[in-house]
């Protein structure tokens, strides 16, 4: 299976109708990648409207001179200019050939950017058009599911040869365990890592990101580890919260209920549940244990070709799930001072209930 | 040596004075690092002018919840606000308080996000001020180039440690020779990689960027290794290329060539060098071989908090070199198809001439 790229530009095509835009200007490098396949550091889109071949055929991706092999061998379906200031080339390549209203990339886009590209020419017709890219890229086609289980499968095998290696043994230091754990995504098939993994031993458990230090691990630790491989560009997350010892009254019980909590939530994800709803299915159980306060984040996030993507679901957020969008659920109870828990999964949204990505024991395990 | 993040803010003071401005919104995050200290994900910052005392006093840094203990830690000598969308937060304070002529910064802002600041009132005072604190971060203090210097060695390390451990025999693949020197890297102290490490065998190695392969390395073939660790967020960058036998001659005659176009570029880093003049002093002895349209790119580029900042070393630069920029000298010769040689160093201009932090040997090895 490979990623149908011109599928995804003939979805946009008809995005780019309703918002009564002839072309796209397409700035931002994951919506290109999406659009097109093409992983280079510099380029710019102009995606066109119209009969399906004609635009297809004005359809123009521009790079510098550094990508010329990579865009012919990434792109071969696409018309490619060359140019350094490639999103600058375009604007006046649309000028050149009259495109008419062309929308662009205002959340992306810098200030300074469009000043650049008005003074090439009062004629320029340029619209603010945030995100379409972005809403298109909510729903994963099954291509990008199956490299979202690729990645999480990565992350799965890495924790397991973690654990199966003694790696979360009481001396060794969370800096250690985030590397060797980092090698092991490597090593199963991971082309990155989606963040920088976090490792936090005992007190620093309950500090939601922590980044990993030279402190030690010890006998009767939580242990929190959120982590993500990436392949073929999708990311994967997952958090595991373990304990290194027989667990305290104090620990069972946090634990259990972050696991009912999350069980709760992962329940919520349906296609047409409000993303608030899904939230508060989660938040509910741990404001009724007495800990809402303690819960000092959002319930989870959408993931793809970034770590962080729409829908965010979260007291704030807005609007409904959609079958096919692939989100994070992640309550936690963090006690300041004593140690928290974190368990997170990545699943995808399905109409017969979520399918879930990440697959390691959510049991309460003792190492 | 701690970094002076108060004279660093002294200094931007200067700047905005000169650019008739009451204050700046930094709302780029390796700025914010740069002014503050903080490595937060979400920061704004608003730094005010007027005597040195009470502007402190009224700068204020603005982050989200999930740092709260972060920030209080890293930035203990500024006021925290906490709130989630930190630069709109900044800005109301601004008016709240009559700050007066903000600058901001341009081409960092969004025209999404500057067209929401605008509709908290019609009495903001925004002006455009890009490029600022970058002006600044040019020239590095003496902490800077310390841990420009330690993120140096680590790479220095890191390679030495490969050869040693015969990690460039043939049968080996681009990839794991990648992976097993990132993960030298963090065992020689880095915190990070500057970027995706760069390991091109045979005729791969005439590709400028090319991302590792499941190639193998094979006996007679140059290998191209270009990378950098990253520490106390500096980067170091360098590239070496090895061959992998008895070199041939066309092999020798290359890398010669290389080699001394590279030693060129050296010797023309000096305090007020034309950076064109720079670029040139490479440029011509691979031009007076013949081979000038095989250099493919600029001669090199500033390093610091990112891999690539100001100065531009190359034909389409501007400006002259200052005392304390650290920058690389990178030429490089690629016959397509056949294989090709970049050699690259980081060096911090000095008066008294190129002070060299990459000190790996760039006499012809065979490994």
């Amino acid at each position: 299976m490979s990623a149908d790229h011109g599928a995804r530009r003939e979805a946009l095509r008809c995005l780019l109708v309703g918002n009564n835009v002839d072309a796209l200007l397409v700035t931002d490098l994951v919506n290109i990648r999406y659009l097109t396949g093409f992983t280079g550091s510099n380029a710019a889109l102009l995606i066109h409207t119209g009969d399906s071949r004609t635009s297809e055929d004005r359809t123009v991706i521009c790079t510098d001179g550094r990508y010329l092999a990579q865009v012919a061998a990434q792109v071969p379906d696409l018309r490619a200019e060359i140019a350094r200031a490639s999103a600058r080339r375009l604007v006046e390549l649309a000028l050149e050939t009259d495109v008419g209203r062309i929308g662009f990339e205002s959340h992306i886009a810098t200030v300074d950017q469009l000043r650049g590209w008005t003074e090439l020419s009062t004629a320029l017709d340029l619209v603010r058009t945030p995100g379409l890219v972005e809403e298109l890229r909510r729903v994963k086609d099954e291509h990008e599911v199956s490299l979202l289980r690729a990645a999480c499968t990565a992350a799965d095998r890495a924790l397991a040869a973690l654990l199966e290696a003694g790696g979360l043994a009481p001396g060794r230091t969370e800096r250690q365990v985030g590397r060797q754990l980092e090698f092991l995504m490597f090593e199963h098939g991971a082309e990155g890592v989606s963040f920088e993994t976090i490792v936090a031993a005992g007190a620093h458990s309950a500090i939601p990101h922590h980044r990993p230090t030279d402190a030690l691990l010890a006998r009767g630790d939580f242990v929190k580890i959120d982590f993500g491989a990436i392949v073929g560009g999708y990311h994967s997350d997952m958090t595991r919260t373990y304990v290194l010892d027989a667990p305290a009254a104090w620990q069972i019980d946090v634990y259990d209920l972050v696991a009912r909590a999350q069980a709760a939530g992962r329940a919520a994800l349906l296609p047409g549940a409000d993303v608030v709803d899904v939230d508060a299915a989660a938040r509910t159980v741990i404001e009724d244990a007495g800990h809402g306060e303690l819960f000092l984040h959002g319930l989870g996030h959408g993931v793809g070709l970034q770590i962080h993507e729409a829908p965010g679901i979260g007291k704030l957020g807005t609007g409904t799930l959609l079958t096919g969008e692939a989100v994070t659920v992640e309550p936690g109870v963090y006690f300041s001072g004593r140690g928290g828990v974190r368990i997170e999964d990545t699943l995808v949204v399905r109409d017969e209930g979520p399918e879930l990505l990440t697959l390691t024991s959510k049991d309460l395990t003792v190492v």
